[in-house]
């Protein structure tokens, strides 16, 4: 049986929330899951969900890292938080796979120290999945790594590649690199470079793409350094967020409108779930030695089930032996 | 009278769509408007306008630089083309401000290299309006400048505020760094540095910024460097309209949607034109000594006539003169 922890101390809204997923997904999949924090509190909390599945089970852990913890001096300092138990679990592989919706950097910082990273990476990243016109596409990285060199954009691709094949079931998948042009000669030093190597790495790489490429959908798999994948990730959300919000006064607007969003209700709702992260889960974190999804920290309990759903699925396809097999 | 000249030879849809504009621009505006560029051509799309507005005059230039040019390699080479004839125009003082659609690159390096940059300026920034939930924000820099310095983001942050303050009419703008996470600890060293000169500028810093925060509104001027700014516009762009497509699909998707967007039309058309990047017709290249509107490529013949307006208030409300002031 496959054994997923996750982390229900750290997020936006824990324990509510991650508890209510991890149930959720107790009822919905096979996966033995371990719920990762106060014991008192989780104990506390699982009693809304009576009868308690049985593949669910507790470890404790005492402290919490705060959303806004300088990453790697709390995962140095907190030793009992659910993050640094979480992934000591993968390490000691009590678990296949870990979960947490909690603080970002620190999460990459406990899983790179206590999990390694794979043979020839050098670097992890977060593989961001993007909605497009045709489908989705993999940005990576959203935000693991700000000081990337080139040679971590190439490292980026090989694992952004071997995720969209075995993960995402796209056979050869294109490789963009994000840029602030479409030639050749655009952009910085640093992109020229990683250009360069993308040329020579026998991946399928179409070249650069623009921020506006994402979208469209001909990339399935777009490279990027941390900053500015997670710019363009919050730009992204942030956005959908505005239009909604825009949508939803414009509706209010009149009598005639009213009557239009109710009968556009549904094609609005079919929208909104294409637009929605929480339908993807979670974020993998490409590259360390294991399993790791990385959830937003205003995930909902749906996004939350979703992500131990990926991690499963991760566990199952191995898309680590994928990611050796092309870097060597 | 004030003086507009106007490259109509280098958009996407040249020369007939800047024309066009810049005849609208004429019409409604007093501004005397040279258009730059073939003069035969010119003359022969203005025939559609009959009777041509009496301010309108053309500067002939035989050449004309593709939107994939090489910027600098092409400025020096083609001397004769639109961009550069434009350029002259405001060198020379021959015009109060100048208007392109044509390649952002070779536009920036030309008017650099002619109209000079103001004192203390050491590189130029394209100011980005994007629309906000509560109004608009300025994003600066949009690409002018992808190598960009500590200091470089300091001059983007007094041009923007003097920006905002005096032609979009807000008091003691809030400036922010665009950055990973609002925490003063985040980001890579160039941001820090960044951060430390723009808490001593005496500007209205309010700190860093996500890129979530862009729409929420609560800044007015959003600092960062070319690339990012250029991925963050390009994403806007794209995700509006990817998302006007799926609305368009959701609605197309049964009867009742169908009729519901029938009645909502004016809803969707009131969000369309909040999003619509035409409303502000272009954006200003802040830092020369001139006035320069930079157009999108694709740009229809409402923004150049708005990018025309824009650049008159530019000269009415002599927002350099308030630069060079902050900026001592």
């Amino acid at each position: 049986m496959i054994k997923i922890g996750i982390d229900v101390m750290s997020s936006d809204n824990a324990p509510g929330i991650d508890v209510e997923g991890a149930v959720l997904a107790a009822r919905e999949y096979e996966h033995h899951i371990v719920l990762v924090g106060n014991k008192d509190v989780i104990e506390k909390e699982l009693e809304k969900y009576r009868p308690i599945p049985e593949n669910i089970s507790i470890e404790h852990a005492s402290e919490v890292i705060g959303m806004h913890e300088q990453p790697v001096l709390s995962v140095r300092r907190k030793k009992n938080s659910s993050i640094v138990v979480l992934t000591n679990l993968a390490k000691e592989k009590k678990v296949d796979a870990i979960v947490s919706a909690g603080n970002t950097g620190a999460m990459v910082c406990a899983a790179t120290l206590k999990c390694r990273l794979l043979p020839g990476i050098e670097r992890a990243g977060i593989g961001i999945i993007m909605p497009t016109l045709k489908g989705t596409a993999l940005m990576i990285d959203g935000g693991a790594n700000i000081d990337a060199k080139p040679k971590h954009l190439l490292q980026y691709a090989i694992m952004g590649s071997a995720y969209s094949e075995y993960i995402l079931n796209k056979r050869l998948p294109k490789v963009g690199l994000l840029n602030i042009g479409e030639e050749e000669s655009k952009g910085t030093g640093f992109l020229k470079e990683a250009f360069g190597l993308l040329e020579l790495s026998g991946l399928n790489f179409t070249g650069n793409v623009e921020g506006r490429d994402i979208f469209i959908g001909d990339c399935d798999v777009i490279v990027c350094d941390g900053l500015v994948g997670n710019v363009a990730l919050k730009v992204t959300e942030s956005i959908v967020h505005a239009i909604m919000e825009m949508l939803k006064s414009a509706f209010n607007s009149s009598l005639a409108s009213k009557l239009g969003a109710f009968l556009s209700k549904r094609a609005l709702r079919s929208l909104k779930k294409k637009m929605d992260s929480a339908e993807y889960g979670g974020a993998p974190l490409l590259g360390i030695d294991g399993i790791c999804i990385i959830c937003h920290g205003s995930s909902n309990a749906k996004a939350i089930k979703n992500a131990i759903r990926v991690a499963g699925e991760e566990v199952v396809k191995n898309v680590n032996r994928h990611i050796v097999e092309s870097i060597s």
